[in-house]
């Protein structure tokens, strides 16, 4: 029996998910504080495997502690279609981000259920590890690792802050699985994402079709110097490394003004110093940046710009540098078909829309790679994420969610 | 019986004991690691006093941890002469820095105890507690504490970077001591100390007569800003107070440039921030820096470009600011008289000697303010300290030793 394209998703059920996530490693008020591989972790992790078999879901769990939960189609032959994100957050993170795309995911199975619809293909809803980075950086590694850009060692063997290891913390908290990362074929990627930026909350949109992401390229320095006393050297025989990085922060972020009138960012995100103590001058330092733009050409030359001054802010400090990583994501990498369907479904539902561009980074990037891919946004209230304020009311994502659910039908049915 | 002007201090004698503490808390090659209150403080304590005792010096301990090592004299009733410096180090330091000047002291005594001579006064040997501030600041709290500039319980309070209480560390390595730190008298204050500036050593000089210091001036500034996502938040919505942190530090660099070339110096010396990771946008900063120069009038020129660049940074990065603390040191204030015996006997043992003054901040300058107070400074290798490869030769201390033994006894024993 065909799919009515009168169903709807049940948004009160919908909220009442992002709700009990909310109480589950609670950070400051109103936000959360729920970083990767966490005791808050593990508990968020109970609840949505729970939520899956109550729906009827097997769970796997991948080498990375990815979660898949499965609902099997007519023909299981067939790749799967996956939707998903996270449920991890920045420590001090929202209750939205990551979390609305799993439980969308978890909501569009529920009502498949309600109504007895066995898609042709499987569905599984997908919660990746460690999306946010902001435990165990670079972000992403656990999709990363999925599309074969790292290994499952590698990630295994990351190092927080604190001192931890990746491969330990998974094998802690019980989600060191043993279904294989890598290899996977898969039908179609969807992910439903809160935008993280203020357009269409200033435009009044209830929803935006992902055309594509901002060309982001960022990258990891290191300058070396040599400790001294901070009083009696001369300041041309100091090899301050903390000045080096300061210089480069600061040259990061006048490159961002620069382009800011069309849309362009850059961050000085991270700055770290060896000893970094009053009287005595940095042996080492640490820094991460990016930069962005709409425009892939003018990314590029922000990029060179920043490279540039890793040298530059390197020599005015007396010290050398080393460029350790570098990255790139985003440009017009989601798959045309998908895109033109969701939209299609917003006007078929009659919500008013608009095409964006992401700027942030998501896993959809990785699954870009690999499968055929989409995202869609939904608004936030002046676009503060990545904070406790971050803020949506259930009717923000009803859109959305009627949108995602009808192509993924859409795709799992067709011939 | 007067004390013969002939008389020389043992320099084998004080090497030995410049080598033994330099096998306590070894660092990077030829270094030492001997943070305030370590395991490693506490072995060259131990080894001190054993020293101080074999010589025939009554140890003390008083509330902040420093070590006085008494040496009676004919009128004990009268208040005693002081020589010393401290034995902690930075956590990349060299083994002579204050090393030298406890040893200088106990050196000392021991040709006081070779030839049978009791000074009119006491003399007192001490090691101050936390000279460096490498591992809890603010540096030279013990001495702060015993001229009355800090209470013994604002010492006790202090925490370091890794967590521990001042008070509790002076406990856990048995150093909490019972002699009182305030209300001591004292006749005066000797502290012999390596230059730690190159002047010395590039104009072949045995000794510096230290007639005061550079005027000092530094702050510890706060930056308060907003987490939010690094990608899409654009430019004018930022309050990256990572941003506002590394604003500051590069002015206050370019405030030591800008008067490098009559020796002026600005240090951008420790910056923090949190979160401090890649995908967020920092919510807090906080930085150290100071500015020092020979001419006190451009000192506080510098301290004021300095505190107005704290706003001015924090305004670019959509910030606010807050100076949470300021300090000074530096000054002709040593004690005209002390400094002329000290310049007398260079002359009379014909050593290449000059006047100088110090750049960096010394036990000295507290004692200052409660004592007729002076410093000898000897050279040390291209100047370069608070680094492993600090470098001085037994010979650099043959002249400052002599000097101190009779600038010393000349005090001691004066009527």
């Amino acid at each position: 029996m065909p799919f009515s394209p009168d169903t709807r998703i049940d948004l009160n059920r919908y909220w009442q998910t992002i709700e009990v996530s909310a109480g589950i490693g609670e950070g400051r008020p109103g936000g959360l504080s729920r970083l990767t591989l966490s005791d808050a972790d593990r508990e968020i992790r109970e609840q949505f495997k729970s939520w899956c078999e109550a729906a009827g879901l097997t769970v796997e769990i991948d080498q990375c502690g990815s979660m898949f939960g499965r609902r099997e189609g007519q023909d299981n032959s067939l790749p799967p279609i996956l939707i998903g994100s996270h449920l991890d957050t920045q420590i001090n993170g929202g209750r939205f981000d990551g979390i609305a795309g799993v439980l969308a995911g978890l909501e569009v199975v529920r009502v498949l259920n309600d109504n007895n619809h066995v898609t042709k293909r499987p569905i599984e809803i997908v919660n990746w590890t460690n999306e946010e980075g902001a435990r165990f950086s670079p972000p992403m590694v656990a999709s990363g690792c999925f599309v074969g850009k790292y290994s499952v060692e590698w990630v295994h063997d990351l190092i927080s802050d604190d001192g931890a290891r990746f491969g330990d913390e998974l094998e802690r908290i019980g989600y060191s699985g043993s279904r294989a990362c890598q290899e996977n074929s898969v039908d179609a990627y969807f992910e439903l994402h809160i935008e993280q930026g203020p357009i269409l909350d200033a435009e009044g949109r209830d929803v935006g079709i992902v055309t594509g992401g901002y060309p982001v390229r960022g990258m990891r320095a290191s300058f070396a110097g040599k400790t001294a006393h901070t009083g009696p050297t001369p300041m041309d025989l100091r090899h301050n490394a903390l000045v080096a990085g300061a210089r480069w922060l600061t040259a990061v972020d006048n490159i961002g003004w620069d382009y800011a009138v069309h849309d362009g960012k850059a961050t000085a995100a991270r700055l770290t110093a060896w000893p970094n103590k009053p009287g005595i001058l940095s042996d080492s330092a640490e820094a991460i940046c990016d930069v962005r733009h709409p425009d892939p050409i003018t990314t590029r030359v922000m990029a060179e710009k920043m490279r540039r001054a890793v040298y530059e802010s390197a020599a005015i400090a007396g010290c050398t540098a080393n460029i350790e990583d570098e990255w790139e994501w985003g440009g017009d990498v989601f798959d045309a078909e998908l895109i033109e369907s969701v939209r299609n479904h917003a006007i078929r539902l009659g919500v008013n829309w608009r095409d964006i561009k992401s700027q942030a980074g998501h896993d959809a990037y990785f699954m870009a790679t690999h499968c055929p891919t989409t995202m869609i946004f939904t608004p936030c209230k002046n676009g503060i994420t990545h904070n406790n304020e971050e803020y949506c009311e259930a009717e923000n994502f009803d859109a959305a969610l009627n949108i995602l659910l009808h192509a993924v039908v859409e795709r799992a049915d067709r011939e």
